[in-house]
């Protein structure tokens, strides 16, 4: 592997949207005749027309859609000229190539924002940002990395580090009060695998390196890591350990910080680092742990050593529909105390169930299936509800007899709370629909529909309090905002822990008529997480805490372990050289 | 539970020794006849002769023993008289009973070491320590210990967090150019569960709890912790998390850093914590990580919220026997990545595994044993010889399901590396023995034996190399001392990661006729810490840094990260209240 020379920003073979999420190949369009269909080839639900999909989104929103409506994008984009420190550039540039660092337009937008729906790509696309990086940087190696540092703590300029712009946290949101020059540091070219290691099982990698493009070359030479996270296409290596990311398959391969045993942390002050990598150490006070979750603040991760596995014998989809969503809850505290919990399993509502089902083609489309399957539960099993019932995905890796164990004693415990085996189609369906849903939301926005995703970890007894209290908040504040047609609140489950889960909600708005309705989403949103702390729900699961969930640091951490974290900036960046100010540094 | 009122040290319905390790009621003693027993039922070792120990101890150091020469015990012992600051000592009268407080002689001495064989044990028996105690604080609330540390901060007094006083590292010991009082703080008052949450599992513990009667109190409400360390009967919850700790079942539970969900730290700055207990948020810098191997140098751990687990179905030993360490290792190797590695798994060395024959009572003898063993193998497969021979002791729990389904994978994968299983006594055998260690230490002490012990985490392909490194270095410095007999190294495996494992060495000597002999064993103790770390071994795998290892912080974190760890320090403690000095702050 060797580092790609491309300026084009987060490209690496495929064109990626300059502000909406994903690949540029990838967008769902309408026919005429109001089918719906996902453009190119990357996905499963690429290339078929789906009918359902309007009706259903007009059935849960309780609205018509006027699909010649569609809000105009804002262009040209207004981009202010950059804040240019000179003798900055003037040094930089002799010791970085031309291609190295950019100026243009097009890339200072393109790294000026994350993915936060209302705050960042609905401003970017329909309004503006409160404030354009001056100044993009491609390091190509730590020196590269160091260099920039150095410069940038001696010149006054601001630096921000940025892997695969996918944050949904606001944590890329550059401060509107920055006087100084923003430098944002794009670490993608740095995506080599150092070494591999065979005989322990590990790799040292590039941070800059995406999660795809890490599975596959690791795939090459017989591995996986195992760290999935919904963003795997774009995000890297060094933005999961800076917001403390959790994959999918986290109860095989583990999350992220039980995935890297070793960090590279460039800050103002120095590298900091352990200097071996182990499985396990009493070494005192492990400063390397400050790393994650440090959301740009203290420095840039430059590179990691990180468990790798044998690719599995066997990856093995299955799914399970339960009468309810409190069976399958039941179900899966059950199952977190086993031996046999698989690599993945989530348990999605009715509501997601039924839109998985509208995604269907249309001969396989939600009237025909519920009606089916009405007639099957109906006469086979007392009880089903079509509109009560949920589903639950699961994957399932390791060797054959792993696999076999584990499948065999998943479908029994779901007996116990009547979950019925669904297929391993049903399964791997559900996890390739995880790839679409930000596709999805830029697809709705242009129609008025504001979507955004968030999520939160909450012991086992509060989920159903958790949960509640969302839709009851959601519901309160769509009358107080008087809003047209009905709020969409749906749930699932993604993971599951000794003493809790996470939960991960979609939440939808038609703001069709709505005067400034990024602003009236932003303060429901806000509300919605309130109630999620007053149940005891945490601040965030693995999207992190960036500028987006600021308020809620006081919940968090006492004033004593605020000050603390403080005082850790202050000993690694003194002149705040990474000023993104994300978490408690947020204004 | 509540608070138990003894001024007794360490006692907590049982007395234990001032200064040897464990309980009063346990020691070897030598017949008239040559037998050694173990006195008291505490453990399966005790109450019966065995025959071998002094012929095995005899023939592995080339030394005839002569039980009559006895190192005498310096007696009285020499302590000063302590530094009183008197505002201090007037103010505490205020907010404390008399009985929550001591500056006599024999409580100061107790609170004024550690277990570390030559630095502690061996002088305050022998010779004498750099410093002792001036005080001992006996805190019975949260609230005690926040006026404590108010108190300190003010008046220029010296807090040292005291638990289980099992300390191995140093970590104890007192400095001896500390000109201020010193008050040690032992925790063991605090010693409830505060809650028990039953649908989440998890507890909410006082500090000061002891190992042991954590788990009885968490018996009898149906539930374990799992976390198991050798020190478990005198161990604290507090000392745990300050030191980094690992349990024998970790692969079941967790090390310490896996089970604690949520700690409390009371520093001089105030109370760094996190303020929910969560299964896993990604919610920035989380500064609670900083209390795991803070070694007593930023503050005192008052309590943390642990996962618990319903009290497992089936607790099973088993035991496996192997032809050579490499066929062990090579078989641990190939397990620790399947699914269905055990609770524990240790593999011991041919000289451990003789030493364990040495143990038993007379008829069951190691040679009697080793004839019937040899006339078994030799006739029914070849190639296993009794001198090299190796044996593995295991721990599976879980539902019965399940423990079956380890036990039956898992002797079949050692039958592929030639491994015989050998029954579930000498399993449980195995672990008891983990017991007695310490007490023999005490027990060759006085026949001039300096034994100790120590390990190290490494990855899978430095096992080899660390192990002759070690055994190589030792030979060398037996050598360079002109020492008499021949030297003690041997060594198990005791966890089992991904990428490595944890090697835990025992190392002794015979020093009759040596001058200085403790100052002899701590340079060639320091020389062996070299060339672990020389050939890839870590500074500690779950021991701690303390002051004994202190000069290898060099090799463990970059000197970035080294200054980062003192500016946390003067964050927390910029009075250097925790003045105890370990790790990086050790002189």
């Amino acid at each position: 592997m060797s580092g790609h020379r491309t300026t084009e920003a987060g490209s690496h073979d495929q064109r990626t949207w300059d502000h909406r999420w994903g690949f540029a190949d990838t967008q769902f369009i309408v026919h005429p005749d109001g089918a719906v269909e996902l453009t190119g080839d990357r996905y499963p639900l690429c290339g078929y027309r789906m009918y359902d999909f309007v009706p259903y989104v007009e059935e849960v929103l309780g609205i018509r859609l006027d699909l010649r409506d569609i809000k105009p994008e804002r262009t040209p984009k207004p981009i202010p000229p950059p804040v240019r420190n000179e003798p900055f550039l003037a040094e930089l540039s002799g010791s970085l190539r031309e291609d190295q660092f950019s100026t243009g337009d097009r890339e200072r937008l393109i790294h000026s924002h994350g993915q936060t729906t209302t705050d960042e790509v609905y401003r970017v696309l329909y309004e503006q940002l409160d404030r354009y990086a001056d100044l993009v940087i491609y390091p190509e190696s730590e020196a590269d990395v160091v260099r920039g540092v150095e410069l940038a703590a001696r010149h006054h300029v601001c630096l921000v580090p940025f892997g695969g712009g996918t944050s949904v946290s606001c944590a890329l949101s550059l401060p509107g009060n920055e006087t100084r020059m923003i430098a944002v540091v794009d670490l993608r070219r740095m995506n080599r695998i150092e070494w591999i290691d065979r005989e322990n099982l590990r790799a040292c990698v590039q941070a800059g390196i995406r999660g795809m493009d890490l599975e596959e070359a690791l795939r090459r030479e017989g591995y996986t890591c195992g760290h999935e996270p919904d963003s795997i296409e774009l995000s890297t290596l060094g933005g999961w350990i800076a917001t403390n990311a959790s994959g999918m398959k986290k109860n095989r391969y583990g999350n992220i910080e039980q995935i890297v045993e070793k960090v590279r942390l460039v800050t103002p002050a120095g590298v900091v680092e352990h200097l071996q990598s182990l499985p396990r150490v009493s070494m005192g006070i492990q400063p390397q742990c400050l790393a994650f979750g440090s959301e740009g603040n203290l420095g840039l991760i430059t590179s990691a050593v990180i468990k790798i596995f044998p690719k599995p014998e066997v990856t093995r989809y299955g799914s399970l529909v339960f009468p309810s969503m409190e069976h399958g809850i039941r179900f899966l505290h059950e199952l977190a105390h086993t031996g046999f919990v698989p690599a993945s399993i989530r348990l999605v509502d009715n509501i997601q169930f039924r839109f998985g089902l509208a995604l269907k083609a249309h001969t396989e489309g939600m009237a025909a299936f519920l009606d089916r399957l009405k007639k099957f539960f109906v006469t086979r099993i007392k009880g089903f509800d079509p509109d009560q019932m949920v589903a639950a995905t699961i994957v399932m890796e390791g060797s054959r007899d792993e696999v076999e164990y584990q499948q065999e004693n998943l479908y029994r415990l779901a007996g116990r709370f009547h979950g019925l085996a669904a297929g391993a189609e049903a399964g791997r369906r559900g996890y390739m629909l995880t790839y679409a849903i930000a596709y999805i939301r830029d697809f709705v926005a242009q129609y008025h529909i504001i979507g955004e995703t968030f999520e939160t970890s909450v012991p086992w007894s509060q989920i159903d309090r958790v949960c509640r209290a969302v839709q009851e908040k959601a519901a309160e504040q769509h009358r107080a905002f008087k809003l047209p047609g009905k709020f969409y609140v749906s749930y699932r489950i993604t993971q599951i822990y000794h003493t809790g889960v996470c939960i991960y909600f979609m939440y939808g708005l038609y703001t069709k008529g709505v005067d400034r309705p990024a602003e009236v989403f932003g303060r429901i949103e806000h509300s919605l997480r309130e109630v999620i702390l007053a149940n005891g729900g945490s601040i965030s699961h693995h999207h992190g805490v960036g500028k987006l969930r600021k308020d809620f640091m006081g919940a968090t951490l006492s004033p004593a372990a605020v000050e603390l974290v403080r005082q850790i900036k202050q000993a690694v960046d003194p002149d705040n050289v990474f000023g993104i100010r994300n978490n408690i540094f947020a204004g």
